[in-house]
């Protein structure tokens, strides 16, 4: 097989507003860099480019930033287009990612790894020139639509550490019971802690 | 390896009420026995305990019901405390669990499957009379923690499908994504669909 390529997306402004109650804006652009880390970690050994809307030092070696200033689905579908070599698509807000998914996500045609709300949180395309993405709404949904229509083969990889994306403050919990790395260290050392409620888990700050 | 045995706790009264705005007490009923057939569905071939708190029908053969008035940790710990034969303990509100799920759960151990928000969804325990159950709060952590300290092999099989338990309405999402079999089928026959908001999705009724 050829080479293999990452594209990581990576927003460098206003990104995971709704944890906005919880942490400030430079504490989450603080914490989205340090789950960005624990998703590069993942993907050591590969050729990684950071789609980014400006650029910035993502203080891993081997990942390059490539700016680009349309949104999500311009940006990947215009990269891809042009790609020949293997490539995973690998969303920036999944520390609980490891670097055994990496080797688990190869396949003869497509994989995709669902998120939860119907989401897809990285995608393999073994032929990146023959596929489309669509993210947003139920990705999930329209990606297997796209490779059933497209002739692909497709896997679905299953996990659960993959399907966690940190969106909302209780989604600080999963960091810091599974607690993957530089996310987990840097929640901690800002004061976050899990608290116990009736239920479910949620955060709390000192 | 000997006879392998499965025990699904559930709740014939006051099951799943944080769906309450959303299902009627019936359809709660309906709804939660939809999902313990899909869990059964993938034990086939399996000799299953249901423990319950009172006498239903499961509507599915090599299925028994043993009656239990204790809690949760109380039932399950009287249970595998006389169990010689290595068995699983599944929980029933995660109909997105597939019949090799059950294969890969298999270990020298303990197995534990985590859920999200800190929960066990699913053990596998090849001495049951070894090892003890806390459910409740961050109970993956918890059971980890009892692994390591009876010093049995511990596996964690990561699955986003057996890490998707079924409590709030924004769930039920995840059940029409992807649709497992009776507890799909029961949503749609009372008009759930699928609703899109401007980030996750959700669900709405006719």
């Amino acid at each position: 097989m050829r080479a293999v390529k990452a594209v990581v997306p990576f927003k460098t402004r206003g990104a995971k507003t709704r944890l906005a109650p919880f942490l400030s804006p430079e504490e989450r652009m603080a914490f989205s860099k340090a789950m960005l880390r624990d998703v590069l970690r993942s993907l050591q050994g590969i050729d990684v480019t950071i789609l980014a809307t400006e650029d910035f030092d993502p203080g891993c070696d081997g990942a390059r930033v490539q700016l680009n200033h349309h949104d999500l689905n311009t940006a990947i579908n215009a990269y891809i287009r042009r790609e020949r070599d293997p490539t995973f698509i690998v969303m920036s807000d999944i520390p609980l990612i490891r670097e055994w998914h990496v080797r688990e996500m190869f396949s003869d045609g497509i994989t995709l790894v669902p998120g939860r709300g119907g989401g897809t949180n990285a995608i393999f395309m073994r032929d990146p020139s023959h596929f489309k993405v669509d993210f947003y709404e139920v990705s999930f949904l329209k990606h297997v639509a796209i490779a059933k229509e497209r002739g692909l083969p497709l896997k679905i990889l299953d996990s659960f550490y993959m399907s966690t994306d940190i969106d909302k403050p209780e989604d600080l919990a999963e960091v810091l019971v599974h607690c993957p790395g530089d996310s987990c260290a840097y929640l901690r050392s800002i004061g976050v802690r899990l608290s116990y409620g009736k239920s479910r888990i949620s955060v709390e700050r000192d």
